[in-house]
């Protein structure tokens, strides 16, 4: 991090010499154009400019990865880092985003251009307070110390009326989940309007709690338009419901910080839309530098896949993500990253073993709901294999004394 | 268009059946998941599932396009259009991203996916109202008739202050310029304040006007936080000018819907971050279904580049971007497509040509300001370019009496 400036790190890939192809970048980004203009001081280039900052040649191609770049005969990457002054764009996470990710992947110069990582200055910490709840104030509102958060999706994503799901709702709790969320699919819509659902669902919840004592998390998707959310947000802290979920691709970064800004509960932020920003490897953005936007902005939960996911990440990204999400930026911004896709006790020892912590939300679909047991023992069995990781004895062992675990290994194991 | 049904229409890219694999989409992001769960009953899948409407196969490949999907021996295209019951989601421009434009993209089955169109029904045009302006508003304000509606870029983009930046405006609007935007780099940063600057631009775009009968139309951008780009608009209203710009990545649909409901000037959509988007030919986006969400949330100008520009897009891509943000929706919805990136006098006759319209705005930076003879000869080489495309002359032909075109041939073309 450099005081008072904004950086960036990139992988390029261009026909030209990486260190001209990285001045065009800086120039075209900050103060320049194609060519020197009228009133492009030196004094000015030296306030305002963009710098490169240091550049590291990789490997290169005889093929360009993107098309319609300048041609050349063989395609050379550099790893680079650009700062810019934070006073060009004052600490706005949304004019940041234009600076760091904006013309730039259409230059010409690039077959190739991803942003890796970006780090934020002081700045941008006095402007946005960021999570307002995080990893201990969602522990504290769900009642969990101590192991992971055990949730789960309401499915059918779509369809249900709001008695159908708040009766859903009912057998999850009973079922000892920790944590339940609408599906992304599930808004708004005349079949299950939001206000109706959020009432049925948040009746049957504070029942539920008033029996047990703790009150199961459930994650309300309000993403809509910008009063709407805020009145859906006050509906949900109104009828005692203790979270909010979020696309945050569908909703933009200066709706989820005014979201932050007016709402109590925290804010579950749903990723999907992301593998269009992700999965072509020579452009777009690693999760490293897209996630910091959405923590300033003040997300709470972030989802970041799991291990062996239905999806298309490989481990060892997931594994990078939630890290990520669990490491300090700007000495706090730390969300609780939600492991979800495909996921059963199954996968509990190694997700252990690779984040070394509790510190996560374990989302399970069919591997609880769908437990040849039923519901219950289906998070009885997510539950064993997070305490037998926590042993360090193996799930096989472990289930011999445990037959919910031992259901799962038998019904869920490939 | 389906009447009560959202329609998609993509590419994709799998190693397995594409009847298949569009199954799996349409279950993905409706009612289905990997299993049938209880509770999706026949009547609910009849009422909210998702439907492929059409499959066309195209051509088919021995490698995948991107990495990480289900493998096979070949990797078959199809395009497949899906529709939703418009009732899963609501009229809401975010929850049907969400739903065409969501998880779908990591899905393991594909190893391309890009979403080309989508068709909105007439639900949608009753929750949103769409451009203010368009064309003909746009064209009043800035008293244009006729012709394209002629500008400039700010540059240095960033560096200048509101002073330096005022009398700069002073020189282009006397030079003749119709229209002059902020660059989408130059924000609310501490060396030129939003407001400061706003007063210093208008109070010349003012004096100028009083001075000539017409006001040059100048675009503030005002991307930031919700609270401050209300109040910024608020300010440009107040202070009698015509024109907000927002960069419409970093503000998200949300935003630019709230802008539109609380502001009555035209909102300039500056597309940066639109590379990322779209620049890998196997994912993300086209953009004739992109604009549709710009559109409806209600952006009366929105950037296509043009021909033979700075950047790595194909001339058969923008004029197709441009034909689309004239082509009507739901009725109407028209917006002003942005020309620009490295033009001059010398794209008109054949963006005339190719559009075959001037209703548009032509945006030229060096083009214009770096004109040999001067500001004033840039904008009048590019006013008698379009003269000479409108009257069918050859612009070598036209120049020969006309010094400013003839001064630009001699100092642009390649």
């Amino acid at each position: 991090m450099i005081p008072g400036r904004l950086t960036a790190t990139y992988v390029i890939e261009t026909a030209q010499d990486p260190a001209r192809a990285a001045e065009v970048m800086a120039g075209e980004q900050s103060t320049g154009t194609f060519v020197r203009v009228p009133g492009e001081t030196d004094e000015l280039r030296e306030r305002s400019a963009a710098r490169v900052e240091s550049l590291q040649e990789l490997s290169e191609s005889p093929t360009p990865s993107l098309p319609h770049a300048r041609p050349g005969s063989r395609y050379r990457r550099a790893e680079v880092t650009l700062s810019w002054p934070s006073e060009n764009m004052g600490p706005s996470l949304p004019n940041a985003l234009a600076t760091v990710a904006g013309n730039l992947f259409e230059l010409r110069d690039f077959s190739g251009l991803r942003l890796l990582d970006v780090e934020f200055p002081p700045e941008f910490a006095a402007a946005y307070p960021g999570p307002q709840f995080g990893v201990e104030g969602t522990r504290r509102l769900a009642g969990v110390v101590a192991r992971p958060i055990i949730g789960t999706i309401i499915k059918p994503s779509v369809g249900l009326s709001p008695d159908e799901t708040a009766a859903m709702v009912r057998n999850l709790v009973r079922a000892g989940l920790d944590f339940i969320k609408d599906d992304e699919l599930m808004a708004n819509g005349p079949h299950s309007p939001f206000a109706a659902r959020a009432q049925a669902i948040l009746r049957v919840v504070r029942e539920e709690a008033d029996r047990t004592g703790r009150q199961a998390m459930f994650a309300f998707n309000l993403t809509g338009e910008i009063d709407e959310m805020l009145r859906h947000a006050e509906l949900i802290e109104q009828l005692g419901g203790t979270c909010v979920m979020v696309s945050i691709h569908s909703a933009g970064l200066p709706a989820v910080a005014h979201l932050r800004r007016h709402c109590a509960l925290p804010i579950h932020g749903h990723r999907n839309g992301w593998g269009a920003l992700t999965r072509c490897p020579a452009l777009g953005f690693e999760f490293k530098a897209w996630q910091k936007f959405w923590r300033l902005a003040g997300v709470d939960h972030l989802h970041c896949n799991g291990l062996r996911n239905k999806f298309c990440e490989p481990d060892d990204s997931v594994v990078a993500s939630a890290r990520e999400c669990l490491t300090p930026m700007l000495g706090g911004y730390t969300v609780m990253p939600v492991i979800s896709s495909g996921q059963w006790a199954g996968q509990a020892p190694d997700t252990y073993a690779r984040l070394g912590t509790v510190d996560l939300m374990y989302l399970c679909g069919g591997g609880i709901v769908a437990h040849p047991m039923g519901i219950a023992a289906g998070v009885a069995s997510v539950r064993q294999a997070w305490d037998a990781a926590l042993a360090g004895i193996p799930l096989t062992d472990y289930a011999a004394r445990h037959e919910e675990l031992r259901a799962a290994l038998e019904a869920f194991s490939q």
